[in-house]
């Protein structure tokens, strides 16, 4: 039997089944699926370097699904060679497990979903247009790690739209990752309609040539131009051409019926089932009885050879800015926790070679610079250019090989890739999130760049458990330098998502060597019995500098760095009734925020409690420096003073 | 004098100004600006038609400064001009204020704000890659006026590299927007080191030309090559020819003391400034005293004439279903909130002209569809494709022109445009921003496609004022069609922003046509005294069926349909206490959210409330139906009763 004859009998095959599973499952997207059937089959049946019984071998080729309401064609395939599945013991997945798909207890998510128990997958997809920057993130790890693999990645026509597959294409044009294969699927149609003359094949291929692609456009259900495609892809060996597949293909292939507009998301049910499949087996007429053959066969990647690291243990922050020539700087007593950031970050990539770095032309900024320009650091550093959405999804490839990334921008920026965080938490991919220059005391740039509403979204994460039973998220605010360069270690350590902000200005040291820190944690850095402040980061000082004056008015306050969302709320809890329940949260953000946490752990309890929440209260603008700012949104520290002193009825005088 | 002369001579005199501003303010942008200053000198003294004392006015050409940091050039233009500026009263800027950049009581904000009293703008820029969306969207409603106006649009090559930028240039010429011209500005540094070669002038332009635009490549310090350019898009009338300039210039060009790499955002000072100024000025040294001249003119634009509108007042929900034929659907008591939407956003067409529509491939969906296929309507949807981050931008600028966009699609794509939606907020712009298939209600999709911390970034603008008093962002959950419906309508009366979240499952009607609904309010569905349950949208009608259980249980509780957020809080209050301060919230999102928003409530009382919040507490899967995916999240009816008769010590039973 011809290569030819044999894909085409078993993209019948693969397409039976995705019509039939949808059909059970009563939705999903058999008509993409059937788009992707010959494509799918010449990849996962020839051309990719895997093992079904592994499939996240690290030397395995990787199929990265970015238009992932097609899944089901995937998951037939996996169902027919065994693919090893199972959230905790794995098993082979069967064929009859495809009647399973989307249940509440079945590894075949809805859309790919590597956390549900299918580790065919290194991301979960379906939010559009992210694998292709997932796929990079694969293929930069597999470069670091010296691995000669290949990364697919298909991605719908209509999904191309998405700015950050232009975003993704860039990327690897910039690092040469003549490793990825972009391979586009032009059915032709999106959901609502047909995709634009914008996403035509046509104008796809001269986008892609114009940003640095050498182009093969196909027809997609022709097995014999997959194959020669994709071999020329594999057997390329000049690190300038890189390669990208341009596929024309029929949505609902194979079916008649449902092939045109209104059958996206859409299974056939009933007759409509019934006359789908006798279409498309209808196409294999000549091929009857042959739906495997020699034709196809998985071949296994090289065997991994895990290289040794050289790591040496992680110094403090005392003896590292000794080293790094900052003697001066900590005798100042003074830094900024982005600089310390930026410190730690350095010595955590001495200390731990998985750490990399990635960061959105902003690194003398967010001092990711004092990494990526460490000579023995700088092949970690992945300048990402101001293109943050690709900048969070290659991370999230790159953890899936492994690796630890922090991606670094300001905290406002950072807003623009809150869907591919989402989708990366989704993944259980461990990433960590700097977002410098945050909150109101950035000043001068005003609220174009000031992170304001990033706490309530983050610490949305910080109230559900990933699948390990961690905070999906944790939400880290340092109030100084101590605390950054020892909370940036403490994320590192930590296995899953976390989202660290740091601030603009310089501050004054309020911790010392040694202190210590921990996820989940906070510090109390005065005791007192009248009124509990809780605050974090920038503004641990203004409350600082408020307790001073309270205390002339004779007001002992507590003063608690709650630096960790979520945080023990019992612990917490216990100091608020050591203060009479007294409560005054401070923060230079918006609302919903950190006293909005420290609200919710204390009326869980049941107590009496008064909260007050001091939060920036209306949208901010520029100031020249920190002081007028503050005063203008009423958080300076006489504001402060104020409030404290109002709440417990002591006359603040004139 | 040679036009060139006069142009050159005013370039300098604002990059002078630029430079000087920059060092009062001791921050700012003065090498981006001197890169522009030819080309804004063209466009504001020669090509734009526009009125310096009214530079809002409906037929004024409009510049979009999408590389908002480099505004300290346009300042220095409109102090020169006179245009006028102020929050309330309007004055002319004088040059003298241009000392006060960034001071906090300044129109001249750190980026460019309209709302800070500087309407010469229409949308807050700064976070880069947005501005040629805004300039579509403000194209787009001067085409639906038949205003005959230019709209340019300044871009810079580090910023061209966010995906935002293809998915606007896409956009221009799917709806062949020839009345907006991009220009990018290609001085080869972004902030941490030169812009990739994927940014090059060379790759812009192929980019541009395989994306659809004719490309003239300028030099960006000639005037004679940038009027040239900018006349023969003026002179354009072939509707498939769309222009766009690549202008290659020099950051910090006239000063080559702070050119190349480590002058972004770095004014210099002292004696690099007086060196800065000295070799700018020697570029003149020709024009001496010819800082003005005839060459340079501001044309005015044509009159406005307003035109009529033809609205129709809004029918009701029953009358509505009635006329569009769904008299049927009306009987049998259910409906999506997500088509009870659709059918108001049509009725919402007929009613208010200013309405306008926008989708991402989603209107089957979101039910945008009853507007888009309404034959009467059509001209104002907007099909914006799988690209909400332009969709999002675009509704800005179309907001800045007086319509009142809704934006729909999938509750969780909506992330997609956090970023664009905070600078929309930040401009004033009065967006409706629609969100469907929120909530683990979405059930068989799985998490992807699920909106689940979305409440919580929202909300979090609800407590925050925007410039008009207002808060900066309602989140809206209807119940149930009736609901939906009207709430629909109140957005649209709202001048500002709103976001309303609808659900995929149809669900019985709860109100009925006599009900009202006002934003900042709620309902009580029951009143009881042993326990407020306090929920919204889709958990209405899983808590009303709890109810039944704890009545039978002998618990008699009051139900809140808390539909908007922020809410009247001293009213819920009360409610509170008539149930003794037990309170249960139940959402099917993550925290932080509306059960957070109650706590804050109750916590400022400082009155003891007990609150139980119950929320989806793990990251979720796919499951078939509802039931399945609220009982795998603990959130089943059957768990509300289990949870509200702990919190009372009531036996549940066998």
């Amino acid at each position: 039997m011809s290569f030819e004859a044999a894909v085409h009998a078993k993209a019948i095959q693969l397409g039976h089944q995705s019509l039939t599973m949808c059909a059970t499952a009563g939705s999903g997207h058999p008509t993409t699926a059937l788009s992707l059937t010959h494509i799918v089959t010449v990849l996962m049946y020839h051309s990719m370097r895997w093992v079904p019984d592994d499939p996240s071998y690290p030397t395995s080729d990787r199929l990265v699904l970015s238009e992932g309401h097609a899944v089901p064609i995937i998951y037939a395939a996996c169902a027919d060679v065994g693919v090893a599945v199972g959230k905790h013991e794995k098993r082979p997945l069967s064929t009859g497990e495809l009647d399973n798909l989307r249940k509440v207890d079945s590894v075949l998510d809805g859309h790919p979903n590597p956390e549900e128990g299918f580790p065919f997958f290194d991301a979960a997809t379906g939010s559009l247009g992210q694998g292709l920057s997932v796929a990079a993130g694969l293929a930069l790890a597999a470069n670091l790690d010296q691995i000669d693999k290949n990364i697919y990645c298909i991605i719908g026509d209509g999904e191309s739209r998405e700015g950050q597959i232009a975003e993704a294409l860039d990327f690897i044009i910039d690092k040469k990752l003549g490793n990825v294969l972009p391979i586009f699927n032009c059915n032709g149609y999106g959901q609502a309609d047909k995709v634009s003359q914008q996403q035509s094949p046509q104008r796809i291929a001269a986008k892609l040539e114009a940003t640095g692609f050498t182009v093969l456009t196909i027809d997609g259900h022709k097995p014999d131009d997959i194959k020669a495609a994709v071999d020329q892809f594999r057997s390329n060996d000049d690190p300038n051409t890189i390669y990208a597949i341009v596929a024309q293909t029929v949505k609902g292939w194979g079916c008649p019926s449902i092939q045109g507009g209104g059958w996206h998301g859409k299974p056939p049910v009933g007759d409509e089932l019934a006359r789908a499949i006798e279409e498309l087996q209808a196409t294999g007429v000549g091929l009857t009885g042959a739906l495997s053959s020699d034709e196809l066969r998985i071949y296994p990647p090289e065997e991994y050879q895990p290289k040794q690291a050289e790591n040496r243990p992680m110094r403090s922050f005392d003896e590292a800015m000794k080293a790094y020539d900052m003697g001066l700087v900590l005798k100042s007593g003074k830094l900024a926790t982005r600089k310390a950031f930026g410190l730690a970050l350095r010595e955590l990539g001495h200390a731990d070679a998985r750490v990399v770095s990635l960061d959105a032309d902003v690194s003398n900024s967010t001092f990711a610079q004092y990494f990526a320009r460490d000579k023995n650091l700088s092949h970690r550093f992945f300048e990402c250019k101001i293109a943050e959405q690709n900048m969070f999804s290659t991370a999230a490839g790159m953890s899936a090989s492994g690796k630890i990334p922090f991606c670094s921008t300001f905290g406002k920026f950072i807003t623009r890739g809150y869907d591919q965080i989402e989708m990366a938490i989704i993944s259980g991919a461990n990433i960590k999130i700097v977002g410098s220059h945050v909150g109101i005391s950035l000043a001068a740039d005003g609220p174009s760049q000031m992170a304001l509403p990033d706490i309530a979204w983050f610490r949305s994460f910080g109230t559900v458990t990933n699948h390990d039973g961690n905070p999906a998220c944790y939400v880290i605010q340092p109030a100084d330098a101590y605390a950054a360069f020892a909370l940036t270690q403490q994320m590192a350590q930590h296995p899953g998502a976390c989202y660290m902000r740091v601030h603009r200005p310089d501050v004054e040291f309020i911790y010392d060597a040694n202190a210590t820190f921990k996820l989940g944690d906070f510090e109390v850095l005065t005791e007192g019995r009248d009124l509990m402040i809780v605050t974090a980061g920038y503004m641990v000082h203004e409350c600082n500098k408020a307790l001073d004056q309270l205390d002339r008015l004779g007001v002992d306050a507590t003063l608690v760095d709650l630096y960790s969302l979520p945080f023990d709320a019992d612990k917490l809890l216990d100091f608020a009734n050591q203060n009479n329940g007294n409560i005054l949260t401070v923060e230079d953000n918006y609302g919903a925020s950190l006293g909005s946490a420290v609200a919710d752990a204390c009326t869980a309890s049941g107590d009496g409690f008064q909260i007050e929440q001091m939060t920036v209260k209306r949208i901010p603008k520029s100031a020249r420096d920190e002081d007028s700012v503050l005063r203008e949104c009423g958080l300076h520290f006489s504001d402060i003073v104020k409030t404290a002193a109002s709440m417990l009825g002591v006359p603040v005088g004139a």
